[in-house]
C-alpha cells in the first residue's frame, strides 16, 4: 500500500514539475545511510567482493562481470549473461552514480543499493548461489575476508550476509563521476558545454523529458532513500516502436506487485553517462542513442522529434559523462582449498 | 622434426642435470623479444586488451576471466568456463611469470607471449571469437583503440591481429612477481625462509624434483625462447593415481602433433605462486597442494614421500609467493554503436 501511495505521488509529481527543470551538478558524494558508515577498510573489502567470481556458484561471475566498471558500469549487452552461459531478462543498469538512485533495479523493488546487492548473488542465472547461507560459507571458507571482515565489522560473527552486502555497497558509494561537461557548466564554466549541447539541454526541458529525468542523476527527483521514482514505459502505447522493440513484454513492476496498476512501469534510469550504456531500455532492444531518443520522445511524450532535435539532444547527453576515478586494481585474498569450485 | 629434437634435447638434459641442481632468483624483468619492444603506451593498451570482454564473441569472455590477475593469474577451478557456459578441457595456466617461460600452453605449442594470445581469442570454447579478421573487425570499431594501435604501432592499418597479440604480450611482460621469501632468501636474506622451507627446498633437491621443476621459474632451464621444455606425465604409469586423477586421458602434446612419442607429453609448469593456482595439473583434478607434492613424487620419481616431507615441501612452495605489483583498473575505450554485440 505504502509503494502504490509513492507511485501516485511520483505519477503525480511528473505532471506538477515545472518543464523549466532546475537543473542540478552531481554532488561529490552520495547520501550515505547511518548504518552503513564509510571507511577506507570497508571500501577495499567491498571492491573485492565486487570482483570476486568466487561470489558465484561455480566462481566465474563477479558483480564487475556485468557491472563493469572498467566501462561504463554495464557490459554493453542487451541481457547479461550469468553462471553457466545462461542469460537474463533485462538489460544490465549502470553501477556508475547508482547511489544517488534513491531506489535500485529496473522495477525499483530494492530500497537502498545493500538491497540490491543480495539480488544478482542469489538470483539463478546471475551468480547462481543457492543460498545466502551459501554464499556466506564460501566467503567464510577464504581466511583474508574473515580477517577483514573482522577489521571492519567487528563482533564474534562478521561475515553475515548483510555485512557482504554493506561492503559492496559501501564500495558502490564511491563509483562517482563527477565534472561532466554538463557539471562544469552548471558551476559556472559557460565553455564547458557546446553550443549543441546547450540548445539541447533547452530542447529536453521544452520537450518535457526532464519531467521525470530530473534531479542530480536525471533519474526522477531526489527522493529519500528507498522511495521508488517510477513512470509507465510507454505513456503513450500504439506506436510503431511498441512491436518493433517488444516494449511491453516485460511488464515491470507488475511481476513484483502483480497489481494491475503496476502493468510495465518502471524505474527513470539515469542519464549520466548514458552514451556509454547502450544497448538501451530495460530489454536492451535499441543500439544507438539517436533512436532511444525518438523512441522516448514518442512513446512517453507522443512527439515526433526532428533529426536536429535528436543531434542537440544527444550532444546534450554526451555533455554528462563524467570523469571516472583512477581506482586500484583490487588483490583477491587467496582461496582456501575449501573454497575451489567443485563442479562434480 | 625440429621440435620432436628439442624433446628429445630436453628429455636428455632431465637426465643429464645435477641433482644438486643451482636455484636462481627471479630476475625483474622477463626476456623481451627484439620484435616487440616494450613501451609505457604498448603495455597500457595490452592491459585495456586483456580486460576487455569485447575480444570474445559474446562480449562476456575477457582474457583476465580466466587468467585472473587479481589474484593467482587463473580461475582457480578445475577447467575454466569460456562463451555460452562452455567449459574447456584444461586448466588454466597462471599469467603471472609466464613471461619466463620458454613456451606456452600445457603442450607447449605457442612459442612465445605472442603466439598464444592468439589462440584463446579463437578457441571455441573460450572466447569464441570465429576468425582473427571478426576479432580485428570488433577491436577498429572501437575508436579509442583505433587511436592508441595508431599512437603504439604507427602504418596506416595498425589494428591487425598480430598487433593485438603484441600489445597484450607486452602486458603480460609486466606480470612478475619478485620478492617472494625464497627470492630473498636466495638474495642473502638467510631469514627470510622458515627452518621448514629450508629443509623443503633441499627436499626438492633431493628428491629430484628440480630435475625437471628448474629455471628461474621452476618449470625448466631457461632454454631460448620457444623451446619447449617438456616431460611424460606420468613418468611411471601404474599409480593409483593414475585413474583417480584421470592422469592419461588427456594425451598432452600428442594432440598436436600425433606423434606416439608425444603421447601424455607436456610442458613442465611453474612453482611460482603455485600455492594461489590451485587446483592442479592440467585437468585440475587435485585441489590441495600436499596431495599434489603426494602425486608428483610417486607418479614422476616413483617415490612414496613422509608427511613430514610433505610438509616441508609445501612450505617451500609456499616460500615461492611473490610480491603482485600495485595496478591501475584499465578504463575501457568506449563501444561504437557497431561493436555492441547482437546475439539475435
Amino acid at each position: 500500500m505504502k509503494k502504490f501511495m509513492l507511485f501516485i505521488m511520483a505519477t503525480i509529481l511528473i505532471f506538477t514539475s515545472s518543464l523549466s527543470h532546475a537543473f542540478e551538478a552531481l554532488p561529490a558524494t552520495p547520501p550515505i545511510p547511518a548504518d552503513n558508515p564509510i571507511s577506507a577498510a570497508k571500501i577495499e573489502l567491498g571492491k573485492q567482493l565486487f570482483f570476486d567470481p568466487r561470489l558465484s556458484v561455480d566462481g566465474t561471475i563477479s558483480c564487475n562481470s556485468c557491472h563493469n566498471v572498467m566501462s561504463g558500469g554495464t557490459d554493453n549487452r542487451a541481457v547479461s549473461v550469468g553462471v553457466g552461459g545462461q542469460k537474463g531478462g533485462r538489460s544490465a543498469p549502470t553501477v556508475w552514480n547508482a547511489a544517488f538512485l534513491s531506489s535500485q533495479f529496473w522495477d525499483g523493488r530494492a530500497a537502498t543499493l545493500e538491497d540490491q546487492a543480495k539480488g544478482p548473488i542469489l538470483a539463478h542465472v546471475e551468480m547462481g548461489m543457492p543460498s545466502a547461507d551459501t554464499a556466506v560459507k564460501r566467503i567464510k571458507s577464504i581466511n583474508g575476508y574473515v580477517q577483514s571482515f573482522k577489521a571492519v565489522f567487528g563482533g564474534d560473527d562478521p561475515v553475515t550476509y548483510d555485512n557482504i552486502a554493506k561492503a559492496i555497497a559501501t564500495y558502490e558509494r564511491t563509483l562517482v563521476t563527477p565534472n561532466s561537461p554538463f557539471d562544469r557548466y552548471q558551476r559556472g564554466d559557460k565553455n564547458a558545454m557546446s553550443a549543441t549541447a546547450i540548445r539541447g539541454m533547452k530542447t529536453v526541458s521544452d520537450l518535457g523529458c526532464t519531467s521525470c529525468h530530473s534531479g542530480v542523476n536525471f533519474a526522477g527527483p531526489d527522493l529519500p532513500m528507498g522511495q521508488a521514482f517510477l513512470q509507465k514505459f510507454p505513456v503513450f502505447p500504439g506506436s510503431e516502436y511498441d512491436k518493433k522493440y517488444k516494449l511491453m513484454d516485460d511488464l515491470g513492476r507488475y511481476t513484483v506487485t502483480k497489481k494491475d496498476s503496476d502493468k510495465n512501469i518502471w524505474r527513470v534510469p539515469t542519464w549520466r553517462n548514458v552514451v556509454l550504456t547502450a544497448p538501451y531500455f530495460h530489454n536492451g532492444a535499441v543500439k544507438t542513442l539517436d533512436e532511444a531518443i525518438r523512441v522516448m520522445a514518442k512513446t512517453q511524450l507522443n512527439k515526433n522529434v526532428t533529426n536536429e532535435q535528436v543531434a542537440d539532444i544527444s550532444a546534450f547527453l554526451n555533455s554528462l559523462t563524467g570523469e571516472f576515478p583512477v581506482q586500484t586494481l583490487p588483490h583477491l585474498p587467496n582461496y582456501s582449498f575449501a573454497s575451489i569450485v567443485d563442479d562434480e
